[in-house]
């Protein structure tokens, strides 16, 4: 499909659903945490600053509804909680390389003027 | 630049200046709206339902403020204030893209499963 032949009332409502599932300050850099290497709670909390312990559960229980992160519980001692991207969680990698793009292109802009 | 020699808390951080810029229900639709020809308040509000007159103003500010809106007033009789995409804004339609792409296979992904 040509996103150029959608009206912009379509356009309108499919950026809408998507910033839904992605928007706020947490879920993107959470979901960048975990898939670039970081699978434990306190692992991923450290790589996202300044998120509280109570906002990042919050934030990972969301996620694993959205299908976009796996949590898996091994029957350890004491019991081992980790936490992955899903395949479908990969989907998002053009999106976030447009915004890490557009955030050093901003940073430049907004540093110049 | 290639965004892949950038370390994990430089992705994070660029993603969470540009989730601050866009972030919201609102700021992506407002931006398309006007950038697809709606250039009076009523007509952008007609175009992203449902927002609200006081939500709409508001965030026609901070898209100012921003430099991704221009603001141009006609002193007319009535006067007339017209709401134009900035040069700059025009930055942000390789990201806008990807939004629509992925709501576009969300939808899809959602309506199968």
């Amino acid at each position: 499909m040509d996103i150029e032949d959608l009206a912009t009332d379509e356009k309108i409502k499919y950026v809408q659903d998507t910033l839904f599932v992605v928007s706020g300050k947490w879920k993107l850099p959470i979901l960048i945490a975990i898939s670039q290497g970081s699978e434990r709670f306190r692992d991923i909390q450290r790589s996202v600053p300044p998120i509280t312990t109570r906002v990042l559960s919050k934030e990972l229980k969301d996620l694993e509804q959205n299908k976009l992160v796996r949590r898996t519980v091994y029957d350890t001692s004491p019991v081992v909680v980790e936490y992955t991207v899903s395949p479908y969680c990969k989907s998002l990698k053009p999106l976030v390389d447009e915004m890490i793009k557009w955030g050093v292109n901003h940073r430049k802009k907004v540093t110049e003027s």
